[in-house]
This record gives structure tokens, sequence and C-alpha cells, in this order.
């Protein structure tokens, strides 16, 4: 390979689950498809970390603008202030507005707790969440951390710091999926579509 | 999403078999990881289409050097002249090459007979082929066209139209791939490990 495809390839396999195969495959195909095609990604790629910056009030992906991000959420006059999604990651954050099914805003926590991790509740942005709640009269927190150890602990540990605050903290419901087998459903998830049952 | 999102996702999700949620991943990796990584990626691929061109030997990708291209094997003084290998795609003299069990050079056809979808024979650089050969004393064409039907097809068609330049034209062998299970290799694949079996 030419130094030039070698260094291309090099850093396409930096992303997540590309492999030196996969880049090679993108790097062909960038150079066959419309050639206007390599130039703009190359264009947006390289002003990305200029141009997109967290959300002052959530966390989510924003654009700068002199220096200052709100995310499209958070400047939906549409949404509903009284609810607020608490999630762990950005990633999540865009599966549940995927969905479609959220009215409120987000918080974005950016870590779990995870004792074995030495990340501990003082590493969690608590205080900047109780503020959020009082100043847009938050009035149900919708806690959507993952169905794991780590988000579970997580999401008790936000019910007790925030019930002094007299909000409602909910949960996201865990079950079988979907579309799902129960066949092929592990026990835990099983023991929780039971546990989470609810009347016809 | 955000315009800026919207669009580095749009572009991201025209890479063979990137969807929404995979470019969303790569964006937001790109946003986490170092700086330079984004930037870096920016510019190369932003020049990638200005750099690399075709070899005009082989059609291998190749660095435009004041608008030629000779590819790194094209280039390579350690390569045996007399062995050529004969692919479809670039993609495939990668595949070869990630092998490192060639020691000739390529020649890339672009394409393969297919009557399916309009291309004959006269489609194919066979000429282009026949005056390499003759130009290079090449004795051995390795065809490595796929085994599909379209890649037999050309194969035959090679050998036949370079019967009159008397070089060995050979064909790189089909069968059970290494690490397959035999219960699950298909019929034809079976056929073709028996019918090439070579004696221990």
């Amino acid at each position: 390979m030419s130094p030039k495809i070698r260094r291309v390839v090099k850093l396409l396999s930096r992303l997540p689950g590309v492999g030196e195969k996969t880049a090679q495959r993108y790097v062909l195909w960038l150079l066959t498809a419309d050639d206007a095609l390599a130039r703009s990604l190359g264009a947006e790629l390289a002003t990305l970390r200029d141009e997109l910056g967290p959300c002052e009030r959530c966390g989510n992906v924003a654009e700068l603008h002199e220096g200052h991000a709100i995310c499209d959420v958070c400047g939906d006059s549409k949404r509903d202030p009284k609810v607020l999604c608490v999630v762990a990651r950005v990633h999540d954050l865009m599966a549940i507005e995927r969905a479609g099914a959220m009215r409120g805003r987000y918080f974005v926590l950016g870590r779990l707790l995870s004792p074995l991790e030495g990340v501990g509740p003082e590493d969690l942005p608590i205080r900047e969440l109780a503020s959020r709640v009082r100043q847009d009269g938050v009035e149900e927190i919708i806690v959507a951390t993952p169905p794991s150890v780590d988000g579970e602990a997580t999401a008790l540990l936000l019910k007790r710091e925030l019930a002094s605050l007299g909000v409602a903290v909910t949960r996201i419901a865990s079950g079988v999926p979907h579309g799902g087998d129960l066949e092929f459903a592990d026990p835990i998830t099983m023991g929780r579509a039971l546990a989470g049952r609810r009347a016809l």
C-alpha cells in the first residue's frame, strides 16, 4: 500500500469496530464513489471539533456559536420542561430520540457509578442535576441508565439523592425486548419481565 | 440532531455497510477521541481524490505524482515480472497482498464478463493485458477472478484469448477454506474440493 492509503487506513481503523479490512473497503469506496463525497466528508470531519461541543444545559452534542452551545432538544420550545430524562451517554440520548417517544428534555451524566472502576457518587454531576431540576421546575425524572449493575446502582443513587427535591423519580422498564424470543431471554431479563408485569 | 451532525451522519452513511446508527457512533467517537484524529482524517479524506489514482500499469490504487501514478507493487523491483496475477477488483488485489503469497505483479480487469449485466468480451481490457504480457515477457498468468459464475466465465475467456501468446494460464484453487467445517461447505465448493484433490 502507498503511504497515503496506509495513513488513511490507519486513521479509519481507529473508528470503533473498524479494522484494517473495513478501512480499506471504505477507502476504495471513497475512491470510486462520486468525487464530492470524499471531499465533503473530509471538510466536515476536519471542522468537527471546532463546530460541535457539549450542550451547556444537558451535555448532548450541540453546535458551537461564539463559544456557546445549546442543543436542539434544549432549544426546542415544544419539549415539556417538567420531564427530565437522565442518561449515561449521548449515545443513549440519541437512541431514545430515534424512538421518538420522549416529550421532555435530557441530562447526560457522562458516567455511571462504578465501584470497580473507582467512580463514586462524588464523581457524578448530581449537584448540577439538582440545580437543573429546581431551575426548570422538573416534576418527573426518568432514569434511563442501562439495565446493568452500574446502571441500576446509579439509578438507586439518583433516587436517594433527589428524594429531598420532592420530584417523582421513575425508571425505564426492563424486560423481554419487542420481537425477542422468550426462549433466548437470559434469566435476569426474564425475572425482570415477570417482576415488572402489568395488568392487561 | 443539529444540522452539522446530520450532514456528517448523512455523508458517513454512504460508506458501504454503514447505516445511521453506525454513522452516529463514528461521530460520537470522533468527538471524544483525541482532537487530532477528526482533523487528520478530515484533511486526508479531503485530498484523497487529488493524491490517489489508478496505477497506469496495473490499475491498483497509487499515489499521483505530477499526473502520473505507478503503484508500489509495479514499482517494486523485487517482484517477478514474469508472473502476472489477474484480478477483477483492487479489493481482490489487496486481499492477495494481505496474504503475502504473491511474488509477481498484478493486472486489474475492473469488471467481469457478465452476460446478464450486458458485459461482453469487448468490455474487458484484454488487448491491454496482452500487450502487458508481451512487453514484460510474462511466462505465467494466474487468473484470480472470484470462483463465481462470472469469475469462471472470465477465466475461461482469458485462457482462450491469451492462448496465442504461448503463456501458461493458471487458475487459483477453489475448495474448502482453511479452518472451514466440511459439514457446512456448500455442494459446489465440496465438489470443487474433491475435483481439485492432489496427491499427498
